[in-house]
């Protein structure tokens, strides 16, 4: 069994490995390490919840494919998954590997359709080394001067959440004046250029900085933004849209969607897309207190999940794509290194510790 | 000046009081009575908050009419422009009199679109005789066997609210579980009604009564009901859904709304319609502890007002009235007697004290 240095050392230099294998004429039986779900977080997630285990990685079956993960995606919808409870997919089980968001290189392929060098994008994260069926991989998108890890945040799963959100689930239309919370994450950055691209009036952020804030302002193009640890939510929305909102795209849930409600205009729309503010509630939280204003306003508020907008995915990856390889777009990264800090990457996400896309690199 | 006996006779014997007018050369000038708001309710309103008051009625100007009130129409929706609070609607003014849908005959007519005798609907009740143009008077529908009052209620405002909220805001479709709150009421009566005819596969209502319980089930084809006074309401919509719901058609808000988004299943639509659990607040209250929900189950949650789709109009008289002629669709009402009464009316709208539709008989 290879020791952990040893285990580094293969993932550095996976074609050393498999040359040296071959040489000796042995079959390849390798280990890798993964982080498992050692127990299920209690409120905010702890460096215990999360353990980084050393195993054989199994061999590829037929059709299958082995990944080496280059980047591994932490997303707030994962601490849902952490808790024992039914939702949209199944919760993590203790003792059990996490699983989400990764790209990584093609080592191994038993698939027609996928060759070794590839770089494909797939659902098991949290792991430094993948085998999976070659159908639940899907290629990597590579853009000049883009890192590989954009196919984890702003052309991936996340960017296609802001593009989703923004213009079928909210309905956006030229002229609206668009709130975004969370605007410094990954979903939120994106909202944010988007909007200004297509014609929005007015583009107003929060996140929980000012270093975020500034960001906001002067590197994406919001119009305006504000910092929510400073004064009511209400109170700044206010000042930033004296005359009112079109459109909120949720993030955070709480007292923002509360804000957003008093400040929405008649016919207005929420996206609700995330409620990051309470993922780490260990009792539910009280509604916003006006939610009957939905009535008078004819509000639509639509809850939402990516993978139900596939048929947009061709269009996104056409005008993101596009938008991000001249620049028009900027997607900013919070990289942390090593399966080692995978635990550390999902805690800090939850807390605010990211700007853009949180991602940790192998 | 005519005393109050005097009036009452008018009220009774309009052709009477016209013909001796007509007698004694006279113009007619003459008084009927009206209802003011004389205070704001703090919380529940009370009788204290309503005046009955005489006064002349204005003669009618160039293309105006002049209207007797035969039925006038008390609506929950009337409880928030009481509070003095921008709304979609402005609010009622203290000494100024209330207003409010009503039926009634024209008795006098200065328009050639309408002529006296022609029964009509418009929207200042709250008074017994209303001057208004008659470009904003509507005819009122005549269906064999069913009392004019119904301009008011199933053939009416409330009536074109169920249907809208149904079909468009919810977007039922054939197949669908359906939940409604407030389903005694003037709206919720009709929304099982139609649920039922549109081929829903369950159709669940909630009420404040036993009495009310047995009507949705025995008389209107409510599949089930409960009493929401017997027990936590959660509880109770389980019992009766324990497949979940696709539809709630919310006329409470509250804990009822709660239970609902629990109890949806993917994909599921609210129509946001009226929240009368809190119409009496006097401080805001915690809205639902689960709208989280709303995300991962893509809920699409959208409030209306039954003004923005009267494009709907004449399918709703066409399917409504043949339902309701031929006795398909059943409709009662809560009819209490004499402008005296239109407060304690409203009082009791507001606690319940009807069953389908709450009028006020002059």
């Amino acid at each position: 069994m290879h020791q952990i240095g040893e285990t580094q050392r293969v993932e550095t230099q996976p074609e050393l490995v498999r040359m040296e294998a071959a040489e000796y004429g042995l079959s390849m039986t390798r280990t890798a390490r993964h982080v498992n779900l050692a127990s299920r977080p209690n409120g905010a997630p702890v460096p215990e919840n999360f353990e980084v285990v050393e195993a054989e990685v199994p061999a590829a079956g037929d059709g299958e494919i082995v990944v080496e993960n280059r980047f591994m995606s932490v997303d707030p919808y994962m601490r849902g998954r952490m808790n024992d409870v039914k939702s949209y997919v199944p919760p993590f089980q203790i003792g059990q590997p996490l699983e989400g968001g990764a790209v990584g290189e093609v080592v191994e392929s038993n698939s027609p359709n996928i060759s070794v060098g590839d770089h494909v994008v797939h659902g098991l994260g949290w792991r430094e080394v993948a085998v999976l069926p070659a159908a639940q991989a899907q290629p990597a998108a590579n853009v000049d001067g883009v890192s590989l890890s954009a196919n984890l945040g702003v052309l991936g799963m996340p960017g296609m959440t802001a593009y989703a959100g923004l213009l079928d689930v909210a309905s956006f239309k030229e002229g609206d004046a668009v709130f975004v919370s969370g605007a410094a994450g990954a979903v939120g950055s994106l909202v944010g250029q988007l909007a200004k691209l297509k014609g929005a009036s007015l583009v107003i952020g929060s996140a929980g900085s000012d270093e975020k804030v500034a960001w906001l302002t002067d590197e994406l193009g919001y119009d305006t933004a504000f910092n929510y640890k400073s004064g009511p939510v209400a109170k700044q929305l206010f000042a930033a849209a004296p005359n009112g909102i079109d459109v909120y795209f949720d993030n955070v849930g709480g007292d923002h969607l509360q804000a957003a409600l008093h400040a929405l205009n008649v016919h207005g729309r929420v996206a609700l897309c995330g409620a990051i503010s309470m993922y780490n509630n260990t009792e539910p939280a009280p509604g916003p207190n006006n939610l009957t204003l939905a009535i008078g306003k004819r509000l639509n508020m639509r809850g939402f999940i990516v993978s139900d907008h596939g048929d947009m995915r061709d269009d996104f990856v056409r005008e993101v794509g596009g938008w991000l390889a001249d620049g028009t777009i900027k997607a900013e990264e919070t990289v942390m290194q090593g399966i080692e800090s995978a635990g550390d990457a999902f805690i800090g996400l939850l807390a605010g510790a990211n700007t853009g896309k949180m991602v940790v690199e192998f």
